[in-house]
């Protein structure tokens, strides 16, 4: 089976190489991949500047969907046939994110998706119905499982609240459509207000433009009528601003890796970006930190897409060979919601 | 001013009567009254077999809404002009519900809405936006509020979740409008198909008659593939069935009191009734009784209905002097939804 | 090494045997065992009325401290060395009972702790402080964790507040040390007055005797000034005096198997059984059944009795070769507290 | 009767005059004070930089305890001869924080219990049971309240779980009461190895010197083991170290104008004060502001100390004719504990 690999310390990172299937061990099975999808952090480990990053080859991607082909001994979970995606950390089920679980992570600490196959425990595995597609599902275990926490799990918010995501990547647009899922209304910030239209048309309520309104959050708090958003998905590093957006007792869900990249020398900008922590107590909001989520929040959703009848925002999907191309893409910033490689 | 009072002992028990215009004394305010709605439990107050009922002469209803008319000292949260509900005990702001505070329930221990005046402690209105009619504000107070509790306070239901009300009155038909808004699917039960069918016009995913299928809970669960749903409005004393139809882990939501009449003697059916304790046990589910809810989730309400474009479901509309047959035609149980009364 | 089995349709279904010592797997490791305890649960597997029983001939108890003495590769969490217990369910780490990790039961499932080896996932494992004894850990992970997450995670007892634990049997007394570290006031009830003194000696705060007081739940109420207390720990299948003990916004926590068994035919009594589950409306409070407990749970109690310097009440040890006794003593039901087996 | 009142823009701000009885209106009542207590933020009102402070002549302070000598109509929660204190916001009686509800704020916009008399709604009062001495009940609504907000009802502190406090003032004694009346383990910060030895003296597990220490958060780390605290009360506006100094999950209670005042130019020293927004996700922990608590908070802290037998720490007591010494004695920052004024 051919096999992507970053390999630190190369002058070109991403390789293409041959590899002999891999047989599941006991509790294992090995999936047939059939598509897989970027994030953010992905850029960074490419880059080598992911903190938790590999130092040795390792095969990229948290996030992906294929067809269970081999099943090792004790297997109970699957079955070969099913098609299915897995959570980020593969030892995750439930409950609270465990730092030391971080050994389990897909892609960052063991082999990921952007291969022709993959071998995982079955503990990691979720069901994919069939109306969920391969790419939909690739999208979901990352970008969509961390909108998903913040959103239902963490700020429990519901119809009337107001939601405000920062930007339009994949993190952006499933907050878009979870958060009219649940009946909440939700605002999107974007440096560009052609974005902000196809966001308008994918579901959001409205957007300001950072660019002009340099105060933006301010501006989102008028568009409230003044009381302020209930939560605040943070991933762009401006907490200064979405403070200011946020209404008392309400909450910023601030989304890792992005969020550090912005102050960390980021390519993109950050306005409104450090804050003063006293800003917290004036402010009234809670700041709260989310760790993309767990294999009961995956399930969730998978469920919630497949009865509401749901498909992710997918920018751009690039072929397993042009893997570099969709990188880049990635890197240029110019996308709505996810990229995805099919396999 | 015109105003009707349950009279208890007469035997003509709601009788028409004028009054005198009351003065809003400091903190008060009098609102002339559009609207308001009838809940089951106030067939009982007229019959004499509420539990809480006054012994007193008494203006009924605890759900209404108008415009406020005049205000005394004091008072800053509405102005002279306002278009305003109530919440059904008038110093439950926010928190658990406390026994004592039911001294404080509107038509029930102090005047209600059945008058063409209502004088209230400003601290109990909510505002209505001009989304929400009078009649249709007049309908969230008690059924409305119920139903919120349970799904959205008491449960968290949220995308891909399965709720389950039962019947196809007033809370149950809230029970379906909001299980819709925040994601989830949702079954009524009913002895009539047509009402089935009525409730899947409105919104209901499915339901089970349960004339036809005595066993109902089984039926639901499997209509849930085998799971059973996260969460039971019941509102009709069959925690038996009930427990049958909920996934381990999910809740039943006991409704007040409806539930205790259909087991005291109730004149409609309670197939699957009573059941015992240690079937709780068995099914894994949490058995919790929810008593309407307060200020602030009637202000949650307001405001989900109101930017969703939402209009609870008004089976007929009375006009003020056939109030005696509004109460019959909520005695006659085949309605679905509210039976409001203009004034 | 040598191990205890119960053997489904033997005369004697208690049998000792010599075994090979078994070799740990990947993620697995094997362990010296130096105590176990009993719960009532593993007297009905031996009598084969426990719902979950093997049918297979199985080392039973849930419960058990050791030493690691070798560990499978990739093994991260534990060494060589290490003083650990185990949480009853070893693939139960966090988050909510999931009925499908019922296939994991230690003692149940698969061979548990009454033997002189033990092979477990290292997921299993908490590490024992010098604190705790090996008979102590022994007896925290079924009726410790049992009490700790009622008490603690599900109902959030703190100070000032009452709780009632029925009997003085395992889970009650550790909710009796439990219920003290949180600050709350404690009753048990007891047929013994005798029992009754010995539980205040250990903590509790007083106690009812349910002989001399059929009606219990009201003299309970009583205690509490007429209030009621705040949660129940419900293991004797009383519910109907369980609820009126309980004060409105109360929880009963329905400790799984001895209320099953309670009302299918135990050999203790259950005065107050049964009831109405319209009984639970009338109270106002929540029914909810407790499963044990995570890994996460038994790390924190393990943490709590270690730092708060609290021994668990263990009324009798018996050695390696007595367990018939052992089994024999927790059928006499003269005991206060836990029943030891040292190995 | 005697009251002393803050006159805004004089040169000597606390005067002392005798005013007339005032007649309670419905649902008030009359108490005759019998203590009063200080808080930090008594200490801004009179120098004129609380943000809340009234502009016109106020009766401070919103702690106090005394006996209801007269009631109003319509008053049926408390009797003449009741001892009672009362919550800081008259009408919060449960749930959260509602910004509009300071406009109730007793001591800063209605006058305040520096005074041998107070009215107040009933709403808002709390008995006393009569292990609660009046000066130890005047220390509780305040302080007390918002220590018990933090550890119980936000971060649900329990057995095992680490808490710090900062410094050892009114709030960080009732936080080390209190951490340990729920089984865990508290530190306190302060400037002063005297002070930590008394704060040991009362209570607490052991301490950090800021000043030897001024990397202190990491000293607060190792202290635990390695993992951090489960819960910082942050009333120094310290949140740098503060961050350091809690665990991944953990939570950092912000209290209010203690934080504010310290960046702000207080007289107190920030060591480890600002920090960076971005910490918040690089720790972990979750940033949450408290502004005190409800009555229904406030009545379980009554309940606490008088079941537990606990007396809050008083450093001194003054007359009240001594009061002016009060507020000199609080500035200077010597006290352990609470500065209470009998009247």
């Amino acid at each position: 089976m051919q096999r992507w690999q970053i390999r630190p310390g190369n002058t070109t990172p991403l390789g293409l190489e041959s590899a002999p299937s891999e047989t599941p061990g006991p509790g294992e099975v090995r999936i047939r991949v059939r598509a897989a999808s970027l994030n953010f952090r992905d850029l960074l480990a490419l880059r080598g500047t992911y903190p938790m990053a590999s130092n040795r080859p390792i095969v990229p991607l948290s996030d992906g969907a294929g067809e269970v082909v081999k099943t090792g001994s004790d297997v109970s979970r699957v079955a070969e046939g099913d098609r299915v995606t897995a959570t980020t950390i593969s030892n995750w089920i439930d409950g609270a994110f465990d730092p030391a679980s971080a050994r389990q992570s897909i892609g960052f600490s063991v082999d990921g998706w952007l291969a022709e196959e993959i071998v995982l425990p079955e503990t990691a595995l979720v069901k994919l119905p069939d109306a969920i597609s391969y790419e939909a599902g690739a999208t979901l275990a990352c970008a969509g499982v961390t909108a998903w926490n913040a959103i239902v799990e963490r700020a429990h918010i519901g119809p009337g609240d107001h939601v405000l995501a920062l930007g339009t990547g994949g993190v952006s647009m499933f907050a878009v459509q979870i958060a009219k899922l649940v009946g909440a209304s939700v605002l999107v910030t974007s440096s560009s207000d052609a974005k902000i239209e196809r966001a308008r048309a994918l579901g959001a309520d409205g957007g300001v433009n950072y660019v002009t309104h340099p105060d933006w959050g301010e501006r989102v708090r008028e568009l409230t009528g003044g009381a302020g958003v209930d939560l605040v998905i943070e991933n762009a590093g401006t907490l200064q601003q979405s403070l200011k957006a946020a209404r008392h007792g309400g909450t910023i869900a601030v989304i890792g890796m992005l969020a550090l990249l912005s102050t960390a020398g980021a390519p993109r900008p950050a306005p409104g970006g450090g804050g003063d922590l006293m800003d917290v107590f004036r402010s009234g909001a809670t700041v709260t930190p989310i760790v993309m989520g767990n294999r009961r929040m995956l399930t969730r959703l998978v469920d919630a897409y497949a009865t509401r009848g749901i498909a992710p925002v997918i920018d751009r999907t690039f072929r397993f060979s042009d893997a570099p191309a969709a990188y880049a893409a990635l890197a240029s910033a110019g996308h709505i919601g996810k990229i995805v490689v099919t396999v």
